[in-house]
């Protein structure tokens, strides 16, 4: 059956592969002290133009999140964030859990809009009873968003300027980064995140690795006793080389650039294949994932020949289903995909 | 200054405070295993008629939510309130530093309404990735509303058949409780409370006690090891005769209705007064909270001489701000207040 | 039954019933700001000789414990005990509970001494894993201990020393400090504590308060957001006046200082009388807990006529048990537990 | 500089990475859903003779620790372990961090003896006030453990016997397990584990992995909603083929017991070498873990040549090391490690 229902379904770019086999043997320490990890790190200060970027490279997307968001917040402080958010929704209570609240906001096509977050913010510190209430500590931003969408470099500058100007954080998910920095409506680059965002992680298990999250902090704002934080949630890998080695090869020959341009290109001919067949489109993604609205019947049909993502009913007879391309989608699953539509 | 701002502001009713006289020598035994608590249970479970229910009184009302959410929900499952709830609002996170989500709801006047609940769960439960999701696995009400509403018999029972339908726990937060009972608008006993939710409190510090709130289990289901659970949490208390001898008081001989029905009539009076000189109201409130819309200059000037606590701006120029009244409450101060407005 | 289990068996002292009456009407804001707080906080600040201390009142001794240690700890840090420790031991693993490892250590007659102390800091910091591990950040003492038994002023120094020559806080248990304080053995004065200590509380509940512990800041050191770390863990009393005039009266005319002695010399008085009949003490203590061995059928004997506390095995045929004095302890209660002995 | 520090130090065993090379395109679900991991499960299965095993994968041994211990304690238990057991030394207050309280005993050559355990559990379940104590819920023990020492089926048998008397869970921690299994001391097979403990995990991240532990449930006990339970923990991986691969590897033609044999062999050759060459042996280990006492001064020296691992301070003038052998040690670096010794 072809897959189309996530960015990952398959293993790891074949330059991993290769890169795992060539070091295999060398002997390097755990825990994060080898030197491909060390060499990983300074590949991406030098792609973020951040030479003082303090990065530490985590196992998944949740776990990064969970991470990021307990370490860095004070216990009085929750995150905001827009409300189909990843963390809101799909992460089983993982920022919850922590003890920390996800404030969330309502949104427009899965971007956090600035108007909702001022109001928020201005009510909140004008607040008289606020020390009985759960501060707002962060911004978390997901680029690309849930569903498909980007910020342009305005509307993140803007959003940055708000949470500075009251004293929060903003973190941003790049899970499905790769996507994000290649698309042709993209203005935002690796400089301009480390730039604007206070932290934010480059996702390695979406975009091409078998696993792994390169977490950056752009401000020196790494917490203290971090690495013993990250053994504490159970995130510290042993053999930190597995996640070190596939970082290194991601950021080396801009691999990580060609997986993402080559999922955005099977993206685009998948958006004309679909277009062309009239489906209709939930709404306009510019990225990896289109989202498509399926009467019932047909999204039952279509789903025993093709792997494709429930994301939610539409209507009482639609159903809105997710295609999504990777770094292992190839013309051949396009054409047998037209073939099924 | 005469003082509006809460019902917490002045002592304990005096009938508690001579029954804590009368009780003082009697030695008894610690943590709740004392004979003031066991008849207080008594009494209870009589007024509430219901024979097996079980009992146990805690300090104050953040921490009576705090611990019957954390302690009956498994740890997957959340808490569906309204988005003016307390517990989502002004409890400073207090269930999310459980580890539990608070799932809001749109609501309406203060209140959890049946439809969205319904489309909610109804979604939650279709939902092909839930076990990514947190599950919803209470609705938490408060009766009255943080807005001095009320629900009544027929919506209280919609609410509960559509939790249990589901599996969900129907819990009431009862800080107010007696003033909701009492109110002319009210059409729920403590016998259709025992009988519709699954676990509620009936509130002591905002009805006349030094402090104290009594947790009421009704279906036998007070989760095991409880003792401990509240230990755990840091409220236990030693003397739980403090508890025991309060709410054996407040079920003798009416007092906890007498209380309720006194704030209840200087509500009223204060509504009249309020409405004659011409105030507006935020909305039509039928218990002891009432929110009037002032503008700024005109709140800051009362504020300087009557007792009344800022609730949220309305609009620019404009505060929302609450009257309250309790078991303390004069006729003297509403004459008092009269000449101020 | 005369009761000698513990010394929160009966209410309150009367001065503090009487005082609850005075104030009673008194309108006064809530969670803490009213006047009677206020003024009881200037009393333990003379008291102390700290005009800069910070204090806050809560509700019992556990609750105390997990605000103090869980606020003030960074994540990475543990709490170190004596293994008989109260929070080690028989606070339902409240500390845990808030994310943080009780560190225990052997101790002597219910004291931590100075060389385990040392040789697990040495260890601790001299350990090339330790960011593996969890980071000793507090040291916790009781006085009186858990076993009746106190530090001398040079020994409180001494540990003292040690903690800050390492980094690590002096928190200092006083649940029944007021024992403590007044025993005859006791060298050590409020203001002592307040200067070697960096933070203790005064125990009330204990030491005949209806409920109530006063947590003193000696540093300037109070956490930030202090009041809604204290109200997440549930610990926020709306009526705050509740424990405002409990301590401002326990810290009138010295009611404090005269409860403990009353209850020493009561302590004193029930020592002779056990030694007289030839009961055997399990180990010395200076205080209003004093432990005696019984075979394990006297114990079963006494206990159907007096209130003693079961403390523990001693051996398979021997039972170790706790006789308590408090305020409320009277000549009357010794010379009929005389008869019964 | 050739390594002896540790058995995490290199890559994957080189099938490990032929099979990621060869399963790597072939489409497959996400989060544990694909047929690797199917497979993975059914051969661990047919291993530990336990038809009904459930079985998860995850990332590495602190996280499986925390996932197993947190998610099957209920809130009111702990987990009693050896004083050097990984839980209560080096995972960080992982354990703590979920809000349970791991219960240390002494141990023996790292290994938990029967007769503290019973000592233990029978004044606890005796104690009149245990309602108000942590209860232990499960018995957690390291196979091999930290020290490298083993137990014996018989010892085993007898812990287990001890737990299940008591109403507690057995855990074994098998981080290092294949090289248990294939010392020449055991006398335990994986069905033996499976007949005996309630849960084990078989580790793969320090026997020959990139990463990975199997977690098995033996008693159809794996917690209800654990796919939410591994998320929430940030412990679920999207690729959840990454550990299926790895682990059906390892089950392919024995290679689980291919790779501890030879660790095996080559610390028997170490522990001769090291012998011969009159080194002091710290304890008697029959695994891959090999513990030696050197001079301070002859430790630093080491250290510059050889990578070893610090242990502890013996005294004041010695340091234990521990020198380790996996499935990458080879004859050449005994070799190159005899010139050094």
């Amino acid at each position: 059956m072809i897959s189309f229902e996530c960015d990952y379904n398959t293993g790891a770019h074949p330059e991993i592969l290769k890169r795992f086999e060539e070091t295999n043997l060398i002997p390097a320490q755990g825990y994060g002290e080898d030197p491909f990890t060390a060499s990983a790190k300074n590949r991406i200060r030098q792609e973020c133009a951040c030479p003082d970027a303090q990065i530490c490279f985590l196992m998944g997307g949740t776990q990064t999140n969970a991470v990021a968001i307990s370490s860095m917040l004070s216990e009085h402080q929750g995150v905001i964030c827009a409300d189909t958010g990843h963390i809101g929704t799909h992460e089983a209570g993982a920022i919850e859990y922590t003890g920390h609240k996800v404030l969330s906001l309502p949104s427009k096509n899965g971007k956090l809009e600035p108007e909702p977050l001022i109001a928020m913010l201005s009510a909140f510190f004008a607040d008289e009873h606020k020390e009985h209430m759960v501060y707002p500590g962060m911004v978390y931003v997901s680029f690309p968003t849930e569903l498909g969408t980007l910020y342009s470099k305005a509307e993140l500058e803007e959003l940055a300027d708000i949470c500075h100007a009251h004293g929060l954080i903003l973190y941003l998910d790049g899970a499905r980064l790769g996507y994000g920095l290649m698309s042709p409506s993209c203005d935002l680059t690796l400089p301009d995140l480390a730039r604007i965002c206070d932290v934010f992680y480059i996702g390695g298990t979406k975009v091409g690795a078998l696993c792994g999250e390169a977490l950056v902090f752009t401000r020196k704002n790494m917490p203290a006793h971090f690495l013993g934080a990250i053994k504490r949630r159970g995130a510290l890998a042993a053999k930190g080389r597995l996640l070190g080695v596939q970082f290194d090869t991601l950021f080396t020959d801009g691999l990580y650039y060609r997986i993402g341009k080559h999922a955005i290109d099977m993206a685009e001919e998948l958006k004309r294949l679909l277009r062309v067949k009239g489906y209709r489109f939930y709404l306009e993604s510019p990225t990896n994932q289109q989202f498509v609205i399926l009467e019932d019947t047909r999204y039952r049909e279509l789903s025993r020949s093709i792997g494709i993502d429930f994301w939610g009913k539409y209507d009482a007879e639609h159903t809105i289903v997710r295609f999504t391309t990777c770094w292992s989608t190839s013309r051949e699953d396009l054409l047998a995909l037209s073939a099924l539509l």
